[in-house]
């Protein structure tokens, strides 16, 4: 899977690395072995697990008139989280708890849409017990059809229909930041973009998200503070919507959050600074941000955000890409070219900031 | 994971057994070590895997004005069928693929509600590249909100908004068998009862089901048939709502479908008796079938269809597990408490029926 290409491309970014943390980057496994991780069978070789499997976190009955657009009537089951995990057979991390974004599942982290080895499995190869959710109203979460059947059945107007959006293909190529206007893309482009051509193997990762419809914040954000805390000490990344999730999680407790990771989160406002500043944290941008406002405001308000939490004592640290020499990442990172690149350096950022004097074999 | 009761339990059932296929069955492995699989660390040990990720099968692009309440509108994707797989370390077997039924997502497979092992993890450490689907418009496969949202919009009538259904705890509990009238339980049942209590485990499995909204026969039949030809050979295992799925991709073509074992199949009228015949076919029932209108006169419909399979050179057998001596399994008997016990008998059946010759190590 770790193709001489990619650590051809790893190896230019070690020669243009800059940024405060890059010393502690520069020393250990990374300096010693080429990126994306330990040259190794590990990174190559067979799967070993300890462990694997699913459960749900959260949710509760309820009593629904709306189980079927004739209004059946009984109790069901509402705002539960399915985690997937695996365990790998040696265990070298702390936990970590992938969570995906907009209009997205679970899905997010494994196989790219080219077929290449995603976060979960990378991390499990790195030695972290890896959990992948699926938020709540998402993917195998279930949703909420109770008002969808009172209004089919006559029993409730159409105003209580939810609100349950989907991004198209072409506004979904610039919140991505394939290029600023479909279909052409960014010359230099990270992200695999014939998968997001005409019937694309990415556009079918896409599905209906309904999170405007529940309740603020998601029942999502308590779910992974339970989890956090059965876990006893995880490490959350979130993405883009769920970038605020780990933040809003602290604010109910910090207990079980042993760091932080927000990839592109879509905002950073009104959140818990004394909170925060408990447990160590980076935020991470890719490429091309100030060419789209929405985004160039999303990474203003978190560099606001950062500063403020640094000045309660934290440590936090906003991170762009392009500061360190790695250009052409679009907002599905985890799925670009170098994705593993980029997980390879968050290991090392977890290994310094969040376990301590920790290496990589 | 494989206890002493469960042992003694599967030991007490050789002892009993009875029919047609007994012979092939005590023969080799299972009689040479206990059940319910080889006494070796391939089941108790570390899982090692050749591979393992996610991919899509079927899915195409569409224009939609509902993408959101607003009506937006946009090019989005629909119709695809999520693919989740492991590939053990060492191959054995041909791939098989589980497929799961009504208001239920592929964690069907996964962990039990009681946390025990599942025939996901049991068939790819039994050596089988495993396989497991949410059909299309369930799960991590998404679903078509266009027409909700054209209604919310104003664009479109409410006739038009889709079936969705939910069954509720009451019904559930007769549908899936686990009593005649709920909350009672039938004595000897092998379902773990407990995780249907109030905020079970296992309500949180069940999800809405959109397929009365989904062309006849569901998109996902369609995209199995592509997926067994994709796999050069593959052994389908439906439930349910989806027992006759691989009958209807059969139907399709008989190319790549080299053993269908439908597990209390829904239905089983309108086939295509000629190309099952084709197919080396096991129809298998739990306990208390008898006691249910509906599930009496699926079973007897489904002997009728196996009755015209043979009559037309088939080799087709319905098996309801009581007549070999096995008791009280519910309806979602893939996560009894001998779930194990009955996967490795479908394992014997594969090896005598569709692989001929080959045994377990």
């Amino acid at each position: 899977m770790v193709d001489t290409k990619l650590r051809r491309s790893g190896a230019s970014i070690l020669k243009r690395w800059s940024g405060t943390w890059c010393a502690a980057l520069m020393g250990g496994a990374l300096a010693a072995t080429a990126l994306p991780g330990p040259a190794s069978a590990q990174m190559t070789g067979p799967i070993t697990l300890q462990s694997e499997g699913s459960f749900f976190v959260g949710g509760q009955d309820e009593q629904s008139d709306g189980l079927s657009r004739t209004g059946t009537s009984g109790t069901w089951t509402v705002d539960q989280m399915y985690v997937q995990f695996q365990r790998p057979y040696r265990v070298s991390h702390l936990p970590i708890v992938l969570i995906h974004g907009c209009c997205l599942t679970g899905k997010t982290w494994e196989t790219t849409p080219d077929g290449r080895m995603g976060w979960y499995e990378y991390f499990v190869r790195r030695q972290f017990p890896t959990y992948v959710i699926d938020q709540v109203a998402r993917g195998r979460s279930g949703f909420d059809m109770t008002a969808i059947n009172e209004v089919a059945a006559g029993k409730a107007d159409i105003s209580h229909l939810p609100s349950i959006f989907s991004a198209g293909h072409e506004s979904a190529w610039t919140i991505f930041r394939f290029g600023t206007q479909f279909p052409d893309a960014f010359p230099g482009l990270q992200f695999p973009i014939y998968a997001a051509g005409p019937n694309g193997e990415f556009w079918k990762q896409m599905v209906p998200d309904l999170n405007q419809s529940l309740p603020q914040p998601t029942p999502t954000v308590a779910a992974l503070s339970q989890l956090s805390i059965n876990l006893a000490g995880a490490i959350l990344v979130s993405h883009s919507e769920s970038g605020v999730f780990p933040f809003q999680a602290a604010h109910i407790s910090t207990q079980g959050i042993a760091g932080i990771i927000a990839i592109e989160p879509g905002a950073c406002t009104n959140l818990d600074v004394a909170a925060v500043a408990k447990i160590p944290t980076l935020i991470l941008y890719g490429d091309n941000v100030s060419k789209f406002t929405n985004w160039a405001n999303s990474l203003q308000a978190c560099t606001q955000f950062a500063a403020q939490v640094t000045a309660a004592g934290g440590n936090i640290q906003v991170l762009q890409l392009p500061s360190i020499g790695i250009f052409g990442n679009s907002h599905m990172l985890m799925q670009d070219r170098n994705n593993l690149v980029i997980a390879n350096l968050l290991v090392q950022w977890i290994e310094k900031n969040v376990e301590g004097t920790a290496t990589t074999q």
